[in-house]
């Protein structure tokens, strides 16, 4: 008894795999959104993220929680690499972070500490990462909001940020505050000043200490998922939650719903080669370059060109002479850019909403 | 039978529609060459050549040269027109113009006026064009050999050049020689200096004119020619040239098999609009833009772009913030390279040869 007393508690990984595939068109789409798609090797992000956490002296399988649409090769993806997957959480629509949780929470048992992870973003440094979730398990077992924060190695005005207060433990911060996306100037001023870290959306808690806070800030959020669940469908692995219940929730990020209003709530910075790919341009960042500075996969033809991220899903791809573009080409779609415009992408996608065209 | 002699003998255009379609790449093919593609309006450049010269009071309806591959497809875009085409002579394998134009000569009447045309060229100017036919016919009657010349625009290392000797009619100059494509010094030097003009490859002579200055300078030609034409198979409009004979002709352009040599040849300089549509930056010069300087076809979404050539065969081509670009895609291959580097594109073929890969 003593010895189960002092076995360390496994984590439950939450894997969230929704998005709508704005930033990476047009290879990606509601049906196929980034974490989906092999960008950055052999294995898709969604892979990558579930494989980080497989260890299963230290981890559950994980609960997904993944849009209807996505469902089916979300699931089949994990478990292509041996992950068992007992618990598949189908939301019925996108209602942002802070419902999609409450269902992860309310599928778990109470004492269940829940390490909620995006599906969409790399990590480069696993074992930083993972020495991060040691150090504030403790303190999440305690009844701690845990975020982890991303130490900035740039000026970054598309994250939000934390800021850190009062060390309570070794690498922990109590969270001074949270801020949201700040303009160049002020992101220029905590990147100078220190104490700032972007906000990874990466989050530890107990499932108890989730759904009471949740309950306490956001209880509409709370009551809906309650309701969506207590209804859901159960198949095999998969949850259906209930629809009409869970379509009447309000759509809110979790920070905004809990964390920022939330009494005990911890940072842990960590330097973990973390990047959200949230453009050709961080994709490019994060790949390996040919010694041209190209980055090209799929069928392409690259003459006097360089310091190119080129990728075609198909057709050939010639390029001449053109250096720091993005060109990815599809059957249906062909994109170029300049990497260092390619935040601008979700305007192509405006444009063709406004013409009443497909987005391909 | 005064009137009958006093009146203009019809000339009969000779249309040469071969091509192997590699400058306009991943348009162009050797099923599709480029004067097959509507790249610069409604009609075809092959149908705007038929197009010209088909004033019935002033011409007899053409003589079609045409590879065996696009034959049908060439002889469907005359006739679209309402043209008749009672010759239409389908070349067993691509020879060069010399063998080809003996087709055409061999399959008309001895004192037939023969108007040798290629059909992959633009001419903005058709009234100066038929102006000169009209200076030209009375010494193409006489025996001569006719050439029309473009008067050089700029300096252009990809033309041959013809240098005028002395005047013989108004606004015909015998040849004083044929210049093969010279540096760009040498053009420099040619432009500065005037009386060169670009060799359009545009002819005019009767056919046994031809036939006979061909037999005496490249007399082999002739003698393949005139074989395969005797072992011709005719159904309908259509001639077959016994393809054993023809493919063993030797493959020789007119101007080095016959206009180099021969005596009595002249040049009848044209200010004429004329293009030969060599490169993706020359359908662009003749292109009409939009505002910023785009000329786009097919589907495209063009945010901050300018001065591009943006076309789609399919896909929905989306360029942000890219300038001076050529961006040519089909669904199976895409083509992206500076205006000024578009005369660049065969090397993207001789690429995809060399790893033996489809053209597409």
């Amino acid at each position: 008894l003593n010895k189960a007393e002092g076995a360390v508690r496994r984590i439950t990984p939450v894997i969230l795999s929704g998005g709508s595939g704005k930033r990476l068109w047009p290879l990606s789409s509601h049906e196929r959104p980034k974490q989906m798609l092999d960008l950055c090797g052999e294995q898709t992000m969604l892979q990558m993220t579930a494989a980080r956490v497989s260890d299963n002296c230290r981890f559950e399988p994980p609960i997904l929680v993944t849009a209807a649409a996505q469902g089916e090769a979300a699931e089949g993806q994990i478990r292509d690499l041996g992950i068992a997957l007992p618990r598949v959480i189908l939301e019925p629509s996108a209602r942002n972070t802070a419902p999609a949780i409450a269902l992860a929470a309310l599928a778990a048992a109470d004492d269940e500490l829940l390490l909620v992870m995006p599906s969409d973003h790399l990590i480069g440094n696993d074992a930083a990462f993972l020495a991060a979730i040691e150090a504030a398990a403790p303190l999440a077992e305690a009844g701690w909001l845990i975020t982890f924060g991303v130490r900035p190695s740039r000026v970054e005005t598309g994250y939000g940020y934390i800021k850190r207060g009062d060390s309570i433990a070794s690498g922990v911060f109590r969270v001074d505050r949270f801020v949201e996306k700040p303009d160049t100037s002020t992101a220029t001023a905590y990147l100078e000043a220190g104490g700032y870290d972007w906000n990874a959306g990466i989050f530890l808690f107990r499932a108890d200490t989730f759904l009471s806070e949740l309950r306490r800030h956001a209880g509409d959020i709370e009551e809906t998922a309650r309701l969506a669940m207590e209804m859901a469908v159960r198949e095999g692995a998969l949850i259906h939650p209930n629809a009409d219940h869970f379509r009447s929730s309000r759509s809110e990020s979790v920070d905004r719903a809990l964390m920022e209003h939330a009494g005990r709530v911890a940072v842990v910075p960590v330097d973990m080669d973390w990047s959200d790919v949230g453009s050709w341009q961080a994709l490019y960042e994060v790949a390996e370059k040919d010694s041209r500075g190209n980055v090209a996969s799929g069928s392409s033809v690259l003459i006097d060109t360089s310091n190119c991220l080129i990728r075609s899903e198909g057709p050939v791809v010639a390029a001449i002479g053109v250096h720091d573009l993005v060109v990815v080409a599809t059957e249906r779609a062909v994109l170029i850019v300049p990497r260092s415009e390619s935040q601008r992408v979700p305007e192509v996608l405006a444009m063709l909403a406004a013409r009443g065209e497909p987005q391909t």
